[in-house]
């Protein structure tokens, strides 16, 4: 392989490629990027084997070929070539790569080619299309609600749920559910229900521009996302994903709205002086009124925010950190919540927006 | 003490001590800022008894006082609070302290401000002026080369020797020296050595900014920077600074001039695949070239540098990180590096400046 580029195109390439990098796995070789040529282009593939990220860029080719270099040092190294005609040529007798630039050069030991692992790309029956930054809005409203015990692997994943043109997104830890509801088009199929690994998907976040559209591809056992040149494919998740509809109550006897930053600053100063192992902070819900408190050794807080209250009086506490994320992704400047009462689930959704909500679980309050 | 100031004002203040916190110590209350009030100005104070910083802005203070309060939580608290008035009260009778803010407030525990120690400032009969932005630009041209070793404490500090109107500073870790000297005014006494820890300088940089005059005012074993509201007092280092100018080479069989970042770039991309344990680069100097070059299992990296050459061939090898760390520092488009021997220390300085260098300890080649 013989390949004339520049310092740029080579290093986003690297750099998007890398997060697929898996140091610590046993196989070596998948510390390894590959570099293989097909005509005028490069493709850079990297693998962890539950995820796999090519990136394509466009090259003179001076030589077919392929090669795999260890991130570790080229992450490092393009990061740092400077702005002049990078040749890159790997010697397939010896292993050795040969990376020349100006009047210098920097050789490394490659892994050898064909023991990395194939990428199929799935050719799926099933896809569709979803602009990049609603794809990104999707992600970040419902990811945080992944769970991380990977004996229950589904959790650790979001549901996809599409029905003709409806695409259903689900999280849930089973303390706290995120939901959203988006209209999709293209799609060919129509029933298709995937879980998505949560890792995938924060992947996803960071590789996606939001200027550009998404294509899934769907099978059985995989997904493929392409956005422009880049391509991550993931293993999706086996097994059922619980009925999650049954746990959302349908009704309440007190609802109240208010700003949603208020309620994000009272609720992270709050946490700062709620209990270190379970930072649990209380609504009491009166007259128009939100009392938010806490308290723990250190003192304890107490802010009162003024909202707009249908229904009864109620106290309720909830884990800090929960409410807070939610709040944090929730992006519409009012939101609402329901609730049912102290021990059972509260709704908060976004005020006027029917195709968002989270579920978050209350915590049994301990006399003071 | 009962005061009323703004977020803006408190937080500044409080970011600023909470660099002396002492999280570590055995004494508890180091982890306290102590807030007191003298007339309508309020005074923080932190430290870790090697380091003190103190902090004074005006505010409206109702009733006069003294509290310390846990910086673990004012620090986050703080960072938090509306754009609102703020009252902080202390109850004197239960320790506790109300910080009030809109209609909410948080109640946190102090410590007892009896037990903060007190943080004499020096009233030294030496004292001079140095503008911001030089003494930042000194401190990081020298604190880099102070050693870590904390049973040769005078190799963790830097040597401010000043000489009537001469002040010269060094910092040597016995591999590497960095050495610069400033004209000074306003200095009262015409002798003085004082050897100042790297992490007290460290620290100042944080603190000072580049437009404000810097007082330092020197006692026999204090030092005492005030730089605008913020005092910044630190103990000194005891001991005899090593005699380092007979250490600095007075001539060279080789100079050689180019450019500052030509060689940094080299040198980094050149560590990258250098000994991990030992990271040397060589220095390969013939005819009007710096071949610099690296190898280890995993590689190699040869390249060529154009330079302006007078003397001898020679080859020498380098600490690569040694060598990045003067050329980040060193601020001046061109160098000088001068050697006498392979296993001689070389000089680099900045092209047309005499008021700085740095002395480099060469590493024993190995035969590849």
């Amino acid at each position: 392989m013989k390949i004339l580029t520049n310092k740029e195109i080579l290093n986003n390439a690297v750099q998007l490629v890398q997060r697929a990098v898996s140091i610590k796995n046993p196989l070596p070789i998948l510390a390894g990027i590959k570099f293989e040529t097909r005509e005028n282009q490069v493709i850079l593939t990297a693998t962890d084997l539950d995820i796999g990220i090519r990136c394509s860029f466009p090259a003179e080719v001076i030589v077919q070929g392929t090669t795999v270099l260890p991130a570790k040092y080229i992450c490092e190294l393009f990061r740092r070539l400077p702005e002049l005609p990078i040749f890159i040529e790997a010697d397939a007798a010896t292993g050795s790569v040969t990376i020349q630039y100006g009047q210098s050069e920097t050789r490394i030991n490659g892994y050898p080619p064909e023991e990395f692992p194939e990428l199929p790309l799935p050719e799926g029956i099933n896809s569709f299309t979803l602009p990049g930054e609603l794809l990104k809005e999707i992600i970040r409203q419902v990811v945080f609600a992944t769970g991380n015990d990977e004996n229950r692997p589904v959790f650790m994943g979001v549901l996809f749920e599409i029905n003709g043109s409806e695409l259903q997104v689900v999280a849930t830890d089973t303390y706290r559910l995120a939901w959203r509801k988006v209209i999709i088009e293209n799609c060919e199929e129509t029933a298709i229900n995937l879980i998505i690994p949560g890792k995938t998907l924060n992947e996803l976040l960071k590789i996606i521009g939001i200027n550009e559209q998404i294509e899934v591809t769907v099978t059985k056992n995989q997904i493929l996302f392409v956005a422009g040149n880049v391509w991550l494919i993931s293993r999706l998740i086996e097994g059922n994903f619980p009925k999650y509809k049954q746990v959302i109550p349908q009704n309440h006897i007190l609802k109240v709205r208010l700003k949603t930053r208020d309620l994000l600053d009272a609720t992270e100063r709050a946490s700062l002086l709620a209990q270190v192992k379970s930072p649990v902070i209380k609504l009491n819900i009166s007259e128009n009124k939100i009392i938010v408190s806490s308290y723990s050794e250190a003192g304890r807080v107490h802010e009162e925010l003024d909202v707009y209250q249908e229904g009864e009086t109620l106290q309720i506490a909830f884990n800090a950190q929960y409410l807070g994320d939610v709040l944090k992704v929730i992006g519409s400047e009012e939101i609402i919540i329901e609730l049912t009462g102290p021990l059972s689930p509260g709704i908060i959704k976004p005020v006027g927006d029917n195709e968002y909500l989270s579920l978050l679980l209350p915590v049994r309050l301990r006399e003071e």
